[in-house]
């Protein structure tokens, strides 16, 4: 194991997450908060701190194997989280550090779940910080160190692999920073397009840019407890749209700005995805619509509901949890679903469930056929039977992990439906759950173990399994 | 597709099943009861007269491929349930034929799901033929044709394959024959052994007789609405035993028998299995105790417990609706652990969650030396990589047919503990869930619809998924 490489990533990791704390210090900065802008400077200064201490770690041979890639990533996720947290912390708002922790975590896996009973006492600063988080782990703090920082050899695209979603992550040019710059420059570019239509919608400046990060991490923290709900349905329907945007694979945008655009069409994932969105939303409208004034209205929360939560962002604007049954449980399955592969989406991802159809239509064909031979193809491409093995070993460790969390959490005595669904909340990056986790409630009344095993699901989540259960093997760690 | 040899092996189980519907005839004989007498007799006469029309067709072909035996399982078990169902319709005893064909789709899986309000009001020949179905269910029907009815050649393997429970079926002895017959001995063998320690206990012999075809079965339909609650604990600590021993893999007590005993304990799934009903039942134990008098009845309730939902048996002693969460979450995970493979038990199978976690393991492994090559093994012999591809597959459809379940029982807009335990209990075979399928409820809430569908889930949890998948396929129909 490479420990200095690790340490000068963890090291960047940390500068990059003090420049993010700018944005609050600026903030607090407008509105005049003198607590704020000392406590986000001090935090922002220790990060920097211990950030350029770790950095002074030159690793002679940069090097870099798999192993390596999945351990950075790993532990990149949890440092930036345990340093995210101290704002919350000391300055009061959240008494407890486990509950920041939570917060925090909560945010830079574009979760959205949330401790806070009442969101909307939180300040400015705070608020701003919060939903950036989101922002910044939408993409992935190592995607953004690898497009800003001069790297010598192609090894970090082992980084790239352990933090970008997907059942296989592939470069978009030749030169692997050029592809991570790529990525962040449309991520910014829809992020500003976003930010431009909320202002038109006489939104603030505060609030279109706390929004909008929620929305392109695809995160869920809203200003209030209301989440989006008292908002204008302009609104509703600008973020409807950019959720849905956000949860489709970033490099079929770069097909489209080099003129591709036939291949984007092609893609079956995206096909797909659209599919799903536009029969679970007509199909939940219809179901919903003796709650609503007018089928107008039923469609404009169907629709919202569906992409929120397809894209596991987590945004809300009415309580799904008075929904009736087939609502509710199309929700739920969506919320296993996932975004596009790619995407700032979490979940199982859209195209691990095609692979696994396809493998199912295999095993068929081999059940009647045991001598046959059959390739899975992906957008006529075969795919490699590695990854179609990895994909199906992804369903059965999910199912595991899914299954211990809910027994451990098990242990605060909830009910049944609160428990299911806080896992599948906090593991596929959702947020709000059903029942004691439903969009009017929130995460406070778990225990502190129950808090640390939901913020390991978001972690687990957010970097698909592995990176976090190689760091609890024994192997990993052997010379 | 060879249909001759396809519809006279449907004749053959016709037969056996007019065969077994004499056990409630003599039942009927025995308590006077001269409707019962009329409509078994009835029945096993129709069943008769149509097998042996269809065992007419002779096969000039008799070669069976894999999706030969895919499809005589599933049509067998369809078909069986089918004529089964009528007496308890006939009777007048289940109005509904869709009920009725619950009822003895139940039985056959050895689900013991019920939508009987009243058990205790069937009459004896009804309840004896209800808990027989179990009995026949748990070795399977076509185990049982192969036992008895001379084969000329060794495809009959697909057949045995299709109906066994387990990620791989092997054969015993050289000849298939003999192996379905040894496994049919082991069966009756254990059945009478406990059918005279039941009677030890001051059961009745018709008591005895059917709890113990339950039993043996995995089944779990009893005498009342109170399952077993009312009987004594000597019976109740019988019932334990012999339900964890019928879910241990038969061909293990054939090892027994010849002398191997160092290889029965040398076997990796049953030493799991043995260890997770050890450390189920002390946790429910310890968390339950509050509710009884000392800790020698919670001990006697939690080993119960445990035994019955691991073999998904579904037998009750007390009401675990009101357990707490911990103990109730640990139950839910047991349905979907199941049995050993090989037994009477359903399930995912213990042996498939065996193999997934050291695929896990391997995934883990490969995902930091990707160069490397691992052999997964079980019983220190290596398995098989198409048994690992398609056990990590079979994960994946089972939660795909899982979730398409819950959605379509959704529209009964019942609560989501009840939809989710509903399939829970039917698709691994066990029987009762929680909330409306608790322990003290039944089925009979549900639209036919839903009956439909979890009876369907019943046939596809007891035949593994893929006979029932196959029917479905158009290309299983194809030249």
């Amino acid at each position: 194991m490479n420990y200095k490489i690790i340490l000068h990533t963890l090291g960047l990791a940390l500068i990059i997450e003090s420049a993010g704390m700018l944005l609050p210090v600026i903030c607090a900065i407008c509105y005049g908060d003198m607590q704020d802008l000392l406590i986000y400077s001090l935090c922002a200064l220790l990060c920097l701190a211990v950030g350029a201490t770790l950095t002074i770690i030159k690793p002679k041979n940069k090097t870099m194997y798999s192993r390596e890639g999945f351990v950075i990533a790993a532990l990149t996720w949890i440092v930036i989280s345990l340093f995210g947290a101290i704002p919350f912390w000391i300055s009061g708002y959240i008494p407890s550090y486990i509950d920041a922790l939570f917060e925090t975590v909560s945010g830079f896996t574009t979760t959205g779940a949330s401790i806070l009973p009442d969101v909307g006492a939180l300040s400015n600063a705070h608020l701003l910080w919060r939903s950036f988080t989101h922002w910044i782990g939408g993409m992935g703090v190592l995607v953004f160190i690898m497009a800003v920082i001069p790297h010598d050899n192609g090894s970090t695209m082992y980084v790239l692999r352990a933090e970008s979603p997907g059942p296989s992550v592939g470069k978009l040019v030749p030169k692997l920073k050029s592809s991570a710059k790529i990525l962040y420059l449309i991520y910014v570019g829809l992020t500003l397009i976003q930010v431009i239509f909320m202002l038109f919608g006489k939104a603030s400046l505060f609030e279109a840019l706390t929004l909008t990060f929620g929305t392109a991490g695809t995160g869920g923290f809203a200003l209030t407890n209301a989440s989006i709900a008292d908002y204008s349905p302009y609104i509703q329907k600008v973020i409807t749209v950019f959720m849905i945007l956000f949860g489709i694979d970033f490099s079929l945008y770069y097909l489209i700005l080099t003129r591709k655009i036939s291949s984007f069409f092609k893609s079956e994932e995206v096909r797909v995805y659209i599919l799903i969105i536009l029969i679970s939303a007509l199909v939940i409208s219809l179901n919903t619509n003796y709650l609503y004034p007018n089928f107008n209205t039923s469609l404009r929360h169907g629709f919202f509901q569906v992409a929120s939560i397809i894209t596991t962002t987590g945004y809300t604007t009415t309580d799904f949890d008075i929904w009736p049954a087939l609502s509710k449980t199309i929700l739920v399955i969506l919320m296993f679903v996932g975004a596009c592969a790619g995407s700032t989406g979490g979940g199982i991802k859209v195209s691990r469930i095609l692979i696994l159809f396809k493998s199912i239509r295999r095993e068929i064909k081999l059940a009647a056929h045991p001598k046959a031979t059959h390739k899975i193809t992906m957008n006529a491409k075969s795919v490699d039977e590695g990854t179609v093995r990895s994909v199906c070993v992804y369903f059965g460790v999910f199912m595991a992990l899914f299954a211990l969390s809910v027994l451990i959490i098990s242990f605060d005595n909830f009910d049944p439906t609160t428990n299911f669904t806080a896992v599948a909340a906090t593991v596929n990056n959702v947020g709000p759950g059903l029942s004691l986790v439903g969009p009017t409630r929130n995460y406070a009344e778990f225990s502190n173990l129950s808090k640390i095993v939901l913020s390991l699901d978001m972690l687990i989540g957010r970097l698909e399994i592995f990176p976090i259960l190689m760091l609890f093997s024994p192997r990993t760690w052997r010379k």
